[in-house]
């Protein structure tokens, strides 16, 4: 039963759909884009963007027929590359040889920084809008979608009494634990940056393949990931404007997870829940908040894992003192591990941390990585904590 | 334990977080946003938009000290709104008065069409990447999240053999799915419209705010939703680059559907396997899947909701003949209703397949609403089915 028949506005939409050229026509609208609402609406062509080539350059496009400067920027850039227009107003420009890896990129046109529009891959984030720049080596890389069993992401709401909010939360579940029902989990509660909201680690940082892989090759222990959207200001200050924020303190955030968050995750999932089934991580502020809750409650959670922590050596002695539990209760973590970007401005942190841990004879373990403070290294850090938490 | 304190790095970023005028400071860099990867990182400040006011206006904004022009578009609008800049660059305007819903708008920048930065609701699309205004009611609407039991809306993904790809779903799961571990429960296959993905009834549907909300008011049965990536070209073109689209034809998604989605669903969850608890509902270029599917297999289907269906009065006859099973079997759906806005350039073909139905003595419902091709009508015509179903 074949068919092709083209009636007028679906053949117009197969052509836009088939074309790079930077075409606009009329088709039926998709009910987004500016001006859906009206019988005028114009649909963008598509355009192929970004695109990896077989020897690992990448062409990105972006029609702006209107616009006088594109360029692209991107985290895998020294500098942002100019971008050049042909006759139709698309710009495009192929880069050199591409590590493999995933980056956050934008195009920057006229100044403005904007995502790529026919990329579907998001960075989830509150203050910025941008794409996702997928470059596969020769073989599958930990962070790669494989043809293994995949845990799932659940997003999910817990309503919050501490907050008096119905807060979001994503939730990894294993391979298996649908089918094994009688099963429970030790569970990693794994924290984003500043800005960042609780889809970041999921999009972003990968973290449902990087578990699904670790567990299929034997290396990870299957566990519950609960990913909770650490920042409650804006959610706060939309209901009282006058909430001011204070983002040094983790004191707000501790208590949302130890009152709220484990409590909703060990009544709703069959989570261990002991401490040595609990686990915590986080990156940036996430980093902090991790280190806050963690070493703030050593009875709570056996391994503490801060990546890039945004902790301050002039602040080390403040923070030991009002917010972390004494030293002889630090001794007993089973795993205290610090990643850190050799090249991240929160560097200095890190290092004074770990000297402080040392003088204190608390043991630790540290990760100091090439780069700066990104999401690559985010995913590196995790796929190296994975295969030590809960053994 | 009170503390204020400020370190350097983090001072600035409080000031910018808590700042609305355009002002740009270094920060520790949030790992995405262009440059991030270097050490001249500058963070955007925190920029309130949009900001819905208690009389029903709403405030955008948008940084842009370079740019000449600034226009809001909105489906709330007939047309676009001029924005005025200030001192700052900051970009500003004030609609009149919204009706309460959710609607996707952008920013045009100097004929540049971008998401709000500083809006985290991202309209999940393959070709643009818009926002999402979302205006309350005086009391919340069905569409709106209440402090009702929640549903859970989980991403995974199943291998299709058909296809040989690994391909992404979304599943919602009724509230009380996880606690009794017995019950079973009917499936509605829920399908998006062209150039949408497997998030867009989701994030922009609201589909668990709608089905938890009349789930908890007794209005609909508890009943899975499974929604999958109907578009499976954008992964064949990768591998297969010589791939050639033909979006009038339903057959892949129907093969799809019947040999990988349902085997896949009702392998993995407690989802009831027979006719009369299997639905299908689509929007647009889905509505003319859903009608492929659908009506193609009324053995398979019981439920059948097309909204704004991609089809054609001058291809119903065809469409009948090839596609849909003989008369008498369509004659046993227990549902067939047709939704279309009024505005809707796909009016015509839902007309007309309403009078071809009407003909052939098949029993059919339905809804001819005001506006357009829009997930403002998508949200209503969910909200209208899902009291009809299984029942």
């Amino acid at each position: 039963m074949k068919k092709n028949r083209f009636y007028t506005l679906i053949a117009l939409s197969v052509v836009a759909l088939t074309a790079t050229a930077q075409t606009f026509v009329t088709a039926p609208p998709a009910g987004a884009a500016p001006g859906a609402a009206r019988p005028s609406f114009r649909f963008p062509a598509r355009v192929i963007s970004p695109e990896v080539h077989d020897n690992g350059t990448v062409t990105f496009r972006f029609s702006a027929p209107q616009a006088t400067k594109v360029e692209l920027s991107g985290q895998f850039l020294k500098k942002n590359l100019p971008m050049t227009k042909d006759e139709n107003g698309l710009w495009s420009v192929t880069t050199g040889k591409v590590k493999p890896d995933i980056y956050p990129y934008n195009f920057v046109v006229d100044g403005i920084t904007v995502a790529d529009p026919n990329n579907v891959d998001i960075f989830p984030n509150e203050r910025f809008k941008g794409s996702l720049l997928d470059v596969k080596g020769k073989t599958p890389s930990v962070q790669d979608l494989q043809d293994v069993p995949h845990g799932k992401v659940t997003y999910a709401f817990y309503h919050s009494k501490s907050l008096d909010l119905e807060r979001p939360l994503l939730i990894y579940t294993p391979p298996g634990y649908t089918e094994d029902t009688q099963k429970s989990y030790p569970v990693l509660y794994l924290i984003h940056g500043m800005t960042d909201t609780q889809e970041t680690w999921y999009k972003v940082g990968r973290m449902n393949y990087i578990l699904d892989n670790l567990i299929a090759q034997g290396e990870a222990e299957p566990m519950i990931v609960v990913m909770p959207y650490a920042n409650a200001y804006p959610a706060l200050m939309k209901k009282n404007p006058g909430t001011q924020m204070n983002l040094m303190s983790t004191d707000m955030f501790t208590n949302e997870l130890l009152k709220e968050i484990i409590p909703y995750t060990e009544a709703n999932y069959r989570a261990k829940a002991d401490r040595d089934s609990r686990a915590i991580a986080g990156f940036s502020l996430g980093g902090r908040q991790t280190l806050g809750a963690g070493l703030g409650h050593p009875d709570v959670f056996a391994y503490v894992c801060p990546m890039a922590p945004a902790v301050f050596p002039q602040g080390l002695d403040q923070d030991f003192k009002e917010t972390y539990a004494p030293i002889d209760q630090l001794r007993t973590l089973k795993l205290l591990w610090i990643g850190c970007g050799k090249d991240d401005s929160l560097y200095a942190g890190s290092k004074a941390l770990a000297k402080k841990l040392g003088s204190l004879k608390v043991k630790y373990e540290t990760l100091y990585s090439p780069g700066g403070h990104t999401w690559m290294n985010c995913r590196l850090f995790l796929a190296t904590i994975a295969p030590k938490l809960f053994k």
